[in-house]
């Protein structure tokens, strides 16, 4: 987990059919572990009960025999949270799993709600108490409060009442429903298994289960898995398709594919595309691994100079280390990245990183580069520069964190000791996006953001609900 | 915890005023950890912001010094619960914690709702939803329904639909609430601090932080605590008194006070009682140690025959110990119990428990006795045959399991292998009971409820109720 | 655990013959578990192999059914240890298990040698390495150095070298040899099983495991285990008993057989002595919970004063607990201890007590009884003054803590705030104790060691050898 | 940690001056974490008391704030050692640290010794007690037997008596012994901090606690740190060195310097030399992540075919995963390794590896590779055939086990269904590897070791010592 990079809010996976559905969701999760280390949780289901176990912490921590062992039945839901400062609490980890009029029911969420903070009011308004401070809740009480016969129409129902951001997997004893908004914000896929089907964040889940990939959900889809097999309902009214651009750039697994995008060669052909827009004459290419290795390799090819890895990953370090008193500079980064000696001695760099937030790292990495000897440092960015928080479920530090916020491409430039800084110009970015799919958000480089929101309301919404807990 | 008891399901603490209410709470909890001891938790707050607390386990197990520091402010409530089987997941340990229309709330229960089950299908049907399986989530969801402007009125307006047995505290921001169902099945009384309230199951709570006894709250009453001080009032209609005689008998700490009677004095009462009522002819008196101490005593003075201690208690004994698989009999009662050699060797041994449920341990006792060398050993107990399950808060085995439902006083006597076995009369035990208090209930003895009872819906309705869960 | 206490040093159990010998020997130490709780070990062998499970904490804490499962065979030694500062630390928790020349060997100890530094200091200069702080591992060097060909004739080697109070088990992979000191200061017993034989260092273990109690270990004796059935050696010189009285008086559990003596029973006798010598106008008698209990009895029966229980003890306090800073008065006591309301108001209490240390739970108990309404407190200690250190195996405050090696009677008493206090006479102890054994060690009381002991080197010789550790 | 790949045994790290010596030495820990992830520990000094603190598992979660507080002081060696079956126990945890005649002592040692067996027969013989299996231990008793006055000189007499390989740091209260020996085996190299002295497996630990890199300790050199400074001695006769080429090969971190070579320039190399060896007509060059990468940057950039990092790596595989019963096949690589789809479609891959042990991980890949579409498959190793076990501590499965020992590179190439296989050659690793240095061990390539060793005892000698154990 990089501290200076953007995260992703979760990834969900559900199984429906084979007998081991929870053992195949919790290899999905595995596969998605990049989407949310803060907490994990599969709800299964025999057909008539439902079974939870939800933990603090990643996958491989949570699970063990004995907790999957306690997880029976043939279809099943799993979710990845990521981290984010006081609100990582047991309480909020997911699956949601409630009764309600009609049974049972578990919620799996990825994305964000632009409206739940004026939902939630209203809500509770009307006499709905809250156990969890997480925006996901209000659908289930959305869906509580729906007269609707059949789940399907009460899904149907409360989603008509939410406005932002997400990609949802709901069970109830018997069936799964898959829904992407009608943005289609989220990725969202779908496969088949030899004795069943399955729904997750990326494609690189399915690989794991030796699922094939059928093709993605679509914006505004909502797909019921049961008894019955598999039905796409389209209850939304069509939208432009605002898919984040954010997940070719760094937060889908390389090996995915994305909006029907190989995200691996997508990134290279952002690098490529860095290389004609901004050439330096340079003796090596270097990325900083292990998210700017693609980008980089795209750009070396493009720019006919040699690529080599001067940067060397400690793949043992964990989430917490502890610091001497009488500290040593540039700790943070040193125990997760170091040089190789003599590389890059009198030589002329180019090091590509796939985004910058606040550029703490990248100032460290220039000065790193020096001290291995290098003669210049040129850094390659190879997407625009971030100015807007997301409000569709990418943690996004405040504006004021976000270096280029505030701060002109030659500031950071100068700020960092780099001899040059080249961002992925915006066209650029969208010109190689655009060569399989049209629609994108790319609010977080323009502040357009394609759902209107109550701007003062929903910011900061998740804040306003936070409050200590179990 | 001894299996063959029963088993009360709750304490609960409140504390307002002092810098460190929480750990007062933690200290109170402590002192009601006979009360329950599968999970415990504490929410508290600083006037604008509640934290919370919670774990399985006890009091000692959950709070560190750490989840302690983690609980500032001057008022606080906790919960100790006790373990039943299935139930015992995190997602059911009190306090519990939501928001809802008017801020946060938290909720501590000691007691059971008879309308419960009915309660939370009419709930469920007009859209809440149960995150818990517990009863007490059903005076969340009717408080938060409420209209009413202020936190009182919708306590008020939420258990005038409720039924049954409640000692409650109820706490937002700023104020505690501690109310007492009509006919006030579980004690709770209040305290002063030097500089602030408490409320408490039972008085020994009080004692350990040096709290002044006030009095108890009263059936029926509504207690306010807040800047405006104390505020008392009665809402609910007067009904009979029907304190829960099994406090008086096994569930109060002897050094309590509960329903204005001293439960030491009580219970060697009721040994006295048992004295005169069913003589014998000994040498000996002992007490099953350590609930059944006071009545040995009672009876051995009454009788005029000598007490002593003939079966010694081993008090490392933890809830799970593991058994050799090429078994030894009687073992779940010899790591707990032994007897000293000699002393009842060719005795006449009268043998002084408080209750029987299901009769396990009081066979395996006689047993152990005659091994020691008694000539005869006579059983007496200190309350009259268990009949029925309670549904006023007590966890009770079924119908079949309560020995005394289906087995006559000689029938258990010769199963037993005891040379005579005698339980209190309803009549002695009522009159020992009744020499500072009128109104009981004593179902358990006579199936006689007191609080009419939809028998076939909320019998049950803790296992409908259940389902696996975090 | 009563920080007011002395406690002693360890528990032994040796099981040879049965299929599950690990078994037996955890439930030998479950009802051990008051001789030491800081640690706690078992070493199994099948004949050929032997296994090992050593770790902090209780025996209910450390022993699960895997790590009992990983200790097959047909013998078994295990031993817990009392838990002192500084010291406590898996390298020096037992059984020690190490390999030398003659193969594997484990061995469990109870007691202290008085020339262990001596010893050790010898040993290290011709080259052994220490790898514990503890004495025992003297022992094994000595064995080790041996050039005996058996087993048996090595330990009978090295004990010749060693002086002091031990109580032994040493194991290899097919035989048990159980040794006592000479003198026979800690006690150790030898039972049969129906396939096999048991060693344990009171017969509330043989109770426990339903072993028939053979008869003890004698002092000096050596007791070898192995297919060749049980051999008894006699290979030292004959020393005069010195049985440690304190065992009789609060270190047994009081369904033990220790000495000869029915533990409880003594403790009686000591009571009615007590009462003899100083008896009292009152009107009731109490005990500290729970150890003052069998004295108390016998004092009230000698003195014809009525008996009852004033103080209840809380049974769920763990070791640690977290005082709120703003401190109330008398906690340690309190959380364990408090008063029954009216039962001692107006009245005039005695309250009898096996022993006192620093005299500070002492001080408060008073102090609780006066709060409790007594008119009159007459403390009542059933063992004389401790005045000296134990040498032996005991944990023993210094010289400076216990209060009376610096203060008189009078001058305790008064600062008790007592109304009168008064110890057991050495004479009356002695007479009692006298009735079946006549040799005993009760330097504590006397400061006449029977062990000549180089005084300044080995009284500390603990601490000097305490290194932080694993 | 992948089962494919052979393991070193440990990583040792000394430091000698600063306030924190024992934080610096966690971090140089931190930074050798890929020599071993079993164990680690570190013991510290102020001069006077040691402190150890040693723990099973990785760095990360061995030490916490609270465990680097307990040690205190300004000297500070520190050890991690690899997890093999069975020996993975917290008695062979390292450092070992013990008494002896001359005080306190530590002990890290990296390296195994030929003649441990036989050393400890010996020892044991003449009154040893070993409580551990390691090797190292030997080296303790031989240093307690030394009737040498200085810390120093008993260090050499120990060293005399043993053979084999081993880079060791010896500690007391006051100084840090550095050795390694007369063949020099394993890397041991010197670097300065501003205020004192740092001792380290490789280089890349200096690194990270920007201390400068001073030299090797040379082979058979003893290096003394102390308050008399840095002092160099030559002990033992001169042997021809014989470095492990294997360090080169795969143990070292890219980023270290080891016997004088950049490990990530010779691991490029050898892929150039490689590919003049074994060129062959492809499409696209790709490593197996991370290990093959450098030798497939020098393969590809030598045979001018393009690079391209055709298989992604997931990050967070812990060490255990459960695989759900109806199994799915190639599970415990796909769980680690996923290819990108579409860019080897049709292609003609050269994949590099640095190595193969059993070969299982290599067959699933070329499987993987053919299921992503690739045209040919051409395995490329930088590195002979391993054919022989390592007896100088690397963890190298059975001759069994060893793919290349029993088959020909022609067999094995079609159990792979590889279109080609190729070895780097002996002589081609050797003419690379001695441009800067002429001694290596490469026995594992060619069954000649280079120190004599009675095969029979000492090959299994871990084996007959291990035991179950604590």
């Amino acid at each position: 987990m990089d501290a200076d990079k953007l995260h992703d809010e979760c990834a969900i996976v559900g199984v429906y059919g084979p007998a081991e559905a929870a053992k195949l969701t919790y290899l999905g999760l595995y596969a998605l572990q990049h989407r949310g280390q803060e907490s994990t949780g599969i709800v299964s289901s025999d057909g008539e009960t439902m079974h939870a176990e939800v933990g603090m912490g990643r996958v491989n921590d949570v699970f063990t025999e004995d907790r999957l062992a306690r997880l029976p039945g043939y279809l099943a839901i799993g979710h990845n949270r990521y981290a984010t400062t006081g609100l990582s609490t047991l309480r909020n980890a997911q699956p949601l799993f409630v009764d309600y009029a009609r049974g049972s029911l578990a919620i799996a969420h990825n994305g964000n709600l632009v409206n739940a903070a004026r939902m939630r009011t209203s809500l509770e308004a009307d006499g709905s108490i809250f156990r969890s401070t997480s925006d996901t809740e209000v659908i289930l009480h959305l869906m509580a409060r729906s007269q609707a016969g059949h789940l399907l129409d009460s899904v149907v129902e409360a989603l008509q009442q939410v406005q932002g951001a997400y990609s949802l997997l709901i069970m109830n004893p018997h069936e799964i429903i898959a829904v992407r908004d009608p943005y289609g914000f989220r990725p969202l896929c779908l496969g088949r298994l030899q004795t069943g089907h399955v729904v997750a964040s990326e494609t690189c889940a399915l690989d794991l289960i030796e699922a094939t990939y059928v093709r993605d959900v679509q914006p505004g889809e909502l797909v019921r898995i049961s008894q019955e097999g598999v039905q796409s309902y389209f209850p939304f009214p069509t939208r432009p398709p605002q898919h984040c651009v954010f997940e070719l750039i760094y937060f889908a697994r390389p090996d995915s594919q994305v909006f029907g995008h190989n995200v691996y060669l997508t990134r290279k052909a952002f690098g490529r595309q860095l290389a004609r827009e901004a050439p330096v004459d340079a003796d090596v290419v270097i990325p900083v691994p292990d998210s700017g290795l693609p980008a980089a390799l795209g750009y070396a090819e493009e720019a006919g100079i040699p690529f080599d890895t001067g940067l060397i990953r400690n793949h043992y370090v964990g989430r917490t280390f502890i610091e001497p008193q009488q500290a040593i500079r540039h700790f943070g980064v040193k125990i997760k990245l170091n040089t190789i000696h003599g590389l890059l001695e009198g030589k002329r760099v180019v090091i590509v990183d796939d985004s910058i937030v606040r550029g703490t790292t990248s100032k460290k990495l220039v000065s790193m580069l020096r001290q291995a000897g290098a003669k210049e440092v040129h850094m390659r960015i190879s997407s625009p520069p971030i100015t807007h928080p997301c409000l569709y479920g990418i943690d996004t530090p405040t504006h004021e964190e976000l270096i280029a916020s505030s701060y002109s491409v030659e500031h950071i430039c100068s700020y960092f000791q780099a001899d040059s800084l080249a961002y992925l110009s915006h066209e650029g970015m969208m010109e190689v996006a655009r060569q399989q799919e049209q629609g994108y958000c790319s609010a977080c480089f323009t502040g357009q953001y394609p759902v209107h929101t109550p701007w003062r309301d929903d910011l900061h919404q998740l804040t306003l609900f936070d409050k200590q807990g179990f």
